[in-house]
């Protein structure tokens, strides 16, 4: 480990191992610099396929990918498997919940979290879909919801845990309504024989007047199309007031009974840069300079999703292409700084956009070409297959997709981990009915 | 659903998905009776390669198979998701966490769970290797210990992180040091350029006068000496006294430092028929008469790791082999108890046994003949993926297999379920150190 003072090597600290972290780093291997990268976990998660492992279609193991085998091969990255609690911008350390890391150059990559806007029971009884946990929690507690169903002999109870709201019309809610109903429809239906599969119902609800509000609109036509055809109750306009345990109130709209609220209505930067006293705009995210820098630390960038990066009209996006151009460009400034050049403006190369509502649909944007359907479908297959970082996990990948698309069979569906703790997590829906009466005693 | 009054077929409960329950419940299919499976999971546990999931080696869901899709395609048979926790025996139904459950005839296929034999700490501070949680909550505590050793510049500490002590040396306790062994020596090395690997170490302990009793004794020496080439510090006449939670105390001897313990020392009958006030042995199993049966309860059979079969002069292992030919002789039983014919004692056909130590080292026992080496090694492989239940899971193992023996590769090292959950289970190796100087603020 080399220290910060004295004729040493600089130390470059990167916090985050996603897209941007990620593609940073690597920018800076084999540079003379040592690197330190730091997040909470060992793995790299493709948040790209988080809902997939929602829907029991890929385990979590198939998207994460451990960080260390990045870069266990450049001797100048190191890796810290720690919490950072406060930056210390006067001493130029980060407080962790394990040791105290100093640093020359930081590189904030700490990305997004999940946004409940102040909705009240959000925090408490919505599920997200923001983390490789959450995701696995989630695809638990649909599988504990038919479970239950199945021995319900009451049908109101019975209705509103076969009712899934997802909330949030964006790309993770719409390819989440996407892959939940082809689960059900799919495979569930195989499992559970006792289950009248018409009254299970997924409701997707957006504020705005249109789904993916960010896509050209005969893609945003496409997609509401597709998902009302598969039999998504798609409700637009429709803003949520609380959520229940047991059902979610809408504004100027009845109640719906369910046990399954997802919220994927909305994100903003997580919270280390406010805990330091580093200004944050009101979705948390931190406003950089167009060299990606904080304006009064010229020794901190700020990349990906946690940096509200203008550019002409508008705010860029929060998208992995955003992450791995602007984590390149921190590295490259952070380089010209060392070489004691000034650092470069980031110019953002829009690639296009895509979503996949299910099975052979899929909407893709690029430029001002925009392709719906089948071919878009094999697109977005490949592209997102070739993103993911290691060789096994797409092996993996590739085969659970074929054994979903070929033989509609989810390969996942298990309440897994379970004993007590899928128990707690299903408090809402393991069945403990009064007494029933198919079961009579003597 | 039947009720077992009137003239309504018979109704037959099976607590316990395992080998056991799944077969007798699979020699029950499309006869004329209600059948009823109950597990605490939604999925079975091909255990015999558990400790690969511990080993990083496999993932948990490649060993775990839906019960589900094993009988939807059965009209006779329901699964029901619950945690069976007591039955009453004069009115002929369970109680469980959800509803209660009637039976005509029951058959107890609980299994066995980890036994501390009373020794003090174990339970608190010792790590188990019996269910799919346990397995991943170990792993993701091995993973932990090399992260922690990474950042510790005490030397004591770092020692004591990187010892590895496994209790028992019958069958779990052998192929997890072979297993642990390969992990650390192989893709962890990799992983960790940091760490002096000829600091860590694994120590086996058995309290006996050899490994794997059970087996011919050339298997027994063969194993041994794999072990020790292999670098695992097999103590023999070793018995614990008591574990801590940052060493383990043995009778007559030193003091070992250590982060982690696993036990695989001991298991015994599962507690629900003796929550039941069935009569059970000192080891929690039931004595079942030789058609199966409990004595005075003639529509009850116990079967596989619950059941104490006496066989002439021993007491029948609990084995894979036992569970299966059990479950099918109960059912079978059951039926012939229907039509109105004597149930038919139970007769074990010993198939043999085998055992695995690492990469291309096993001992395999078929009646007299004993095989060791690369080609028991190979009758391993295939009788274990042969076993397996489902063809996807046989894939996705083979698949991880390759990558293990071919490229030396460890496919499932992520810390995960992690963030909390992870930091909860690793307390005791998350590194909270003293503020370290080889980070020195300024």
């Amino acid at each position: 480990m080399e220290n910060s003072t004295g004729g040493k090597r600089p130390k470059v600290v990167i916090i985050g191992g996603g897209f941007g972290g990620l593609w940073a780093a690597r920018t800076l291997a084999n540079k003379p610099v040592d690197v330190v990268v730091i997040d909470r976990n060992n793995y790299h998660t493709f948040l790209a396929l988080l809902y997939q492992v929602a829907a029991a279609e890929l385990t979590a193991e198939d998207i994460a990918y451990p960080v260390r085998s990045v870069f266990c091969k450049i001797p100048n990255i190191d890796f810290i498997l720690a919490h950072a609690r406060r930056i210390d911008l006067q001493n130029r350390r980060i407080e962790t919940d394990g040791e105290t890391i100093s640093y020359d150059y930081l590189i904030l990559a700490n990305g997004s979290v999940t946004s409940t806007f102040g909705v009240p029971g959000v925090g408490k009884h919505a599920y997200f879909l923001k983390t490789l946990e959450e995701a696995v929690a989630l695809k638990n507690h649909i599988i504990c919801c038919f479970e239950s169903a199945a021995g319900e002999p009451d049908a109101e109870r019975r209705k509103s845990l076969l009712t899934f709201v997802i909330v949030g019309g964006g790309a993770t809610g719409v390819e989440y309504a996407g892959a939940l109903t082809e689960l059900i429809h799919g495979p569930l239906i195989k499992d559970y024989p006792g289950i009248d599969f018409s009254e299970a119902r997924i409701i997707l609800l957006e504020a705005a007047e249109q789904l993916v509000s960010s896509m050209p609109s005969n893609i945003r036509d496409y997609t509401a199309r597709q998902l009302r055809g598969m039999g998504v109750d798609v409700r637009l306009k429709a803003a949520v007031a609380e959520v229940f345990p047991d059902r979610v109130g809408l504004k100027g709209a009845e109640n719906i009974e369910t046990n399954t609220v997802v919220w994927t209505a909305g994100v903003k930067g997580e919270g280390l840069a406010a805990a330091s006293n580093i200004p944050v705009t009101r979705d948390g995210r931190v406003a950089v300079i167009e060299t990606l820098q904080i304006q009064d630390q010229q020794n901190i960038y700020v990349i990906g999703d946690l940096a509200s990066i203008n550019e002409g009209q508008r705010i860029l996006p929060m998208v992995a292409q955003v992450a791995i151009q602007s984590g390149v460009t921190s590295a490259q400034n952070i380089l010209r700084q060392i070489a004691r050049l000034a650092p470069q403006p980031f110019i953002y190369k829009d690639r296009g956009s895509m979503i996949t509502i299910g099975r052979k649909a899929a909407g893709v944007a690029i430029g001002s070409r925009t392709f719906t359907g089948f071919f878009a479908w094999v697109m977005w297959l490949v592209i997102h297959l070739f993103n993911l970082i290691g060789f096994r996990n797409r092996v993996m990948v590739l085969i659970n997709w074929a054994w979903d698309y070929l033989l509609y069979e989810r390969a996942v569906r298990y309440v897994f981990p379970s004993g007590t703790p899928s128990e707690a997590q299903c408090s809402s829906c393991v069945r403990k009915p009064e007494k029933k009466n198919d079961y009579p005693g003597k």
